[in-house]
């Protein structure tokens, strides 16, 4: 989850998940003040905590940064590892397809990685498309030559919110996870579609009324809990963008060593060349992004690039963190049945609980559980701190970074 | 130099050191786009150079950012040893007292370092006061010990002009140079002093002229020359100023590890641990200054701090240059004499001469040269481009990074 922010649609998603599952308690595992689309959110975790449990949300985690602004694939495997180690029974994500079995046969050719797929994906990769195309039509290819009669729409298994679903579905079977997954199909605007869609509008179309300052818009796809925090939020912090960040984004670019940047995840393929060139051959972010897009490279992939270098998430740490997992559980708010969960499983659970953020210095009682690697849990929990160092200075009148004495938000009934 | 712009003091200042020595030949070693004082230049280096040039300097150098954002040691070392590279005779340089034979002195002392006065110095610094002041103590206490007879008065030489003009005597000193020192004593206002003093004013007050827009006063302060120069910079790019670095400076504070500030050059007594918590308990740079202040670290040291995260000068890179000195020529302009005098000395050259910044690309042509360590020389010239890559993020319409179009400023008569 996002909830950036939280609009009719996703109030739409959780009265229907808990129709379709009847929990017990509903967990919401979100990202925290950065996105996955390599943005800063525009409103911070603690509000957008808030209203989820406005919403009926009954515990909000705070998923890692190390996961929250990667792709599709690294968000979900953080997301479905969280939830996995907070011993919960069911996931239900929105789709477009509402077909799981489509998405739960593609995820399985994800995982195996069949010589065929391979083979077509390479093939595809090499004409220069994007790694998301390229995998379409490889699942495609795949699917016609060895599953014909199955009648398998993967045109339509390549839009965002498929993507992301498939990917819990790939990261379940990766963690031989028992979650049981489900899928409820979306309803109103594609997930990108900029242009207002009448009472369901997407999270992109809703923060573009908000920087217009279109109250009256956003009263009609904000549940009235959501445009109210909101309203109060950008009324006196100011909406955070990656505009606002121009200055700083592009003065870490302009300052890196050129063979600095291969140290950090995901710059393949001629990428840090592309960035050093571009830094200098450009005077501001947005330029800087269409100077380094090509058919591969999407803006989306390019703008968590420079989320890696901001937060010095290198190699090593992107890749520790896929292979170990969340090394704490950081709760961002509950409300009693939540604290109740939470209270229920305390004593099971391998992980930390950080409730208050100054826990998180207690090394000695972090390294007593099974389940951290103390490394790991520096390199994780420190970017956290960052990132919500990083989203204070984008208020309106700057502010000091008080995570420190943050604590978890407690809705009483 | 800075020439930070250049004013009627420095006009004065070249005219008399002229009258004094009748060169063949005047040189500026100047700061580029980053000064001493740990901040960005109000106009670019061109701009300066361009003005030093119409002044009557036969040849403008720029003194690598590893020295030119330093305390007046390094700055006057890196000065003194490019000076010493290009063969001159003979350095004026202006100060308060105008008492060479208690500079030279003083500079002796600081030099050989005798056990009465480090034993001083090391009881003033434990009180607490800041360097410059406890070696000002220090040196008085020494010199009334043991040169009564002298009447040198020591507490004048602590003035900020005084101690640079004593810093290029201790660089000649260190480096063995047999560059003969000459002083001329300053007119009208103190370094610091931002009051308006008639048509001499310090160039601290003259930038405060420019950011208030004050033409009057400008014109009475800058020569015609400067003045034109200055009024177009500030028209096409804007006064660059650290207020305005403001986001990026507090941005790489906050995402700083606490752990590695003490890498970069100068963070030592615990001033890592106090950058890390003033980065978190302010919303901006100037705050920011202000609660890293003590008594000890005045706002000069902790800006220069500043400027050494903004462009990695780490430890090892500041004291390589330190001990190899500069391992180039960076020619920013000339005139037909100061081209002619390049030409006469370029055989006798220990180092590359790099008159347009590309060549410093040619890394076999720059190894080929006796004085050059191609580490170094990269450590070095990187953060030269560097300076000018984050000077110009901060021009008034943001702006691509020419840097390696530049060529020399050839005036020619």
């Amino acid at each position: 989850m996002e909830y950036n922010p939280f609009h009719n649609g996703h109030l739409y998603h959780l009265q229907k998940a808990k129709e379709l599952i009847e929990p017990d308690v509903t967990i919401a595992v979100m990202s925290g003040n950065f996105v996955q689309r390599g943005e800063p959110a525009i409103i911070d975790k603690y509000a957008r905590t808030e209203i989820a449990l406005e919403a009926g949300i009954d515990l909000v985690i705070q998923l890692p940064l190390v996961y929250s602004i990667q792709d599709a694939g690294g968000f979900a495997l953080g997301s479905v590892w969280t939830l996995n180690l907070l011993k919960v029974s069911d996931i239900v994500f929105g789709s477009e397809t509402n077909n799981l079995r489509l998405l739960k046969t593609l995820a399985d050719v994800i995982v195996k990685e069949p010589r065929e797929y391979i083979d077509r994906l390479k093939t595809h990769l090499k004409s220069g498309i994007s790694f998301p195309n390229a995998r379409k039509y490889a699942l495609r290819d795949y699917l016609t030559m060895n599953l014909p009669g199955e009648d398998l729409d993967v045109e339509e298994a390549g839009s965002s919110n498929n993507i992301l679903g498939l990917e819990y579905l790939v990261a379940i079977e990766k963690l031989k996870s028992k979650i049981v997954p489900h899928t409820i199909k979306r309803l109103g605007a594609n997930y990108n579609d900029p242009q207002f869609k009448g009472s369901f509008s997407s999270a992109t179309a809703v923060r573009g009324m908000i920087l217009k300052g279109s109250k009256e818009r956003l009263s009609e796809v904000l549940p009235p809990f959501s445009y109210e925090v909101v309203l109060k939020e950008i009324r006196d912090k100011g909406p955070v963008t990656l505009e606002s960040m121009d200055k700083l984004l592009m003065g870490i670019l302009r300052t890196m060593d050129r063979d600095d940047f291969k140290r950090y995840y995901g710059f393949v393929e001629g990428l840090d060349r592309r960035f050093a060139d571009c830094s200098e051959a450009t005077g501001n972010i947005n330029d800087f992004f269409e100077c380094v897009k090509t058919k591969r490279f999407t803006f989306t992939r390019i703008k968590r690039l420079v989320m890696n270098l901001l937060f010095k998430l290198t190699d090593d740490v992107v890749k520790n963190s896929w292979k170990y997992g969340p090394q704490y559980i950081r709760v961002l708010g509950f409300n009693e049945k939540g604290r109740e969960y939470l209270s229920s499983i305390k004593r099971k659970l391998e992980l930390p609980l950080i409730t208050v953020p100054s826990h998180g210095k207690n090394l000695s009682r972090i390294a007593s559980y099974e389940g951290v690697t103390l490394e790991i849990f520096l390199q994780q929990f420190s970017r956290d701190l960052k990132e919500a160092a990083v989203h204070s200075l984008f208020y309106e009148r700057g502010s000091c970074n008080l995570e420190y004495r943050k604590r978890v938000i407690y809705k009483r009934s």
